[in-house]
């Protein structure tokens, strides 16, 4: 079995996006279509901040094992994208605008303590990731964000619309990685397709975007069991 | 706030048990009562291997964290439980036991491939916590084997009343649990009575216990959503 050419590559990695991207999840449907109460979103946008909050976490590890100047240079500008030039003007304050919105105290929501724990297990298990696997899989399983532009698209439509409970003030968050995701999906795709220099390589970089779309689909995996299949919430979580 | 005194402290701990233990949750009630069928009863086998086969990992890690002979020798014991002398005769051999009696091939058991990707990130949640919080941590994470044999007792039970795919002989795992958690659990309680010398310490192996509690309890929350609630199984797990 020979290398896959470029085109071929980035067709695979598409492939894993149509078939394992969390949009087909049910609890995304729910989200989208106005389906849930203000309940239930409160409990989504919690325990999303985890996720959230790993990010710079991750990218900062991504840095730490890139060679170049330059690799480091490109990739530590997603750390200040989610921290902000001093904290308060990056992703995870966007997202807590979003959690203001919700009227979530920001002490229940940074403190992690009512979050749930399958949350927990997931966003850390990315960061675990990027530690203890190859820096070419830790690059590849940021790919999800191939697909976040259309994910995105929809949601900010289908919230607004959706529920009166939010607005385009509090999905600020969403409005800017409108741009970010595919400046850096295209960045990572190519470095991957540079990197990988045997079909087995190309195999674990396939590899780790599934391991990435497993994360992303737990945490709505989570979210469904606790908060919308009724009674299930698990001890101390939010909602308990 | 002053120090629990050694009844206080064992008191804290058996009531985090009693709120937060796994055998307080519906899928364990279900398993126990032979209200599974064989598919689930196969997923709930093939699922906790991922457990079972990150204890002598997990406990490895204490070991190489403890400071004496004496310490070190204790917690050896553990990883030759589960590995036995030669890697056939421990607990994983056991395990594989069972999913052998419930014709799971064990290609797919071993490779983890069928595995709920919930199930992988709770037990290396496990693992991680095993290395990067303090040693007293660690061993008060492992506490949740105080409330092990109840369980084991009402499982053995429950599951040769229950299920006619069921034999003692598949169930040997838990007969040799029966005498090993309850020696490892006076072991641990002990260490964590002499080690944690103030109020905040303690509070720290209480949290651990938590932790630990919640690890389980995931684990079998991923199982409910994906084998009992219908239409929830994720991209790739077993019987997707």
């Amino acid at each position: 079995v020979s290398l896959r050419t470029p085109t071929e590559f980035e067709a695979a990695f598409r492939a894993i996006g149509a078939a394992r991207y969390h949009n087909l999840h049910p609890f995304h449907k729910l989200l989208h279509a106005g389906k849930l109460d203000r309940r239930q979103v409160q409990a989504w946008a919690l325990n999303r901040y985890i996720y959230q909050s790993r990010i710079p976490i991750k990218d900062a590890i991504i840095v730490s094992r890139l060679p170049t100047p330059e690799l480091r240079a490109t990739w530590r500008v997603r750390i200040e994208d989610h921290d902000g030039t001093d904290g308060s003007d990056g992703g995870i304050a966007r997202w807590l605008r979003l959690t203001d919105g919700l009227d979530l105290p920001r002490a229940d929501v940074v403190s992690e303590r009512l979050a749930l724990p399958g949350t927990i297990f997931a966003a850390d298990a990315y960061v675990h990731f990027t530690r203890e696997r190859t820096v070419l899989e830790a690059v590849a399983s940021s790919l999800t964000e191939m697909f976040a532009p259309t994910i995105i698209a929809e949601r900010v439509q289908g919230m607004l619309a959706g529920y009166d409970f939010i607005s385009k003030e509090t999905l600020a968050y969403f409005g800017q990685r409108m741009t970010q995701a595919p400046r850096d999906a295209d960045f990572a795709l190519r470095y991957c397709t540079e990197h990988a220099r045997t079909r087995e390589e190309q195999d674990l970089c396939l590899k780790a975007l599934e391991f990435k779309c497993s994360v992303l689909w737990s945490m709505l995996d989570v979210l469904y069991y606790a908060y919308v299949s009724p009674g299930h919430v698990p001890p101390g979580a939010f909602g308990s």
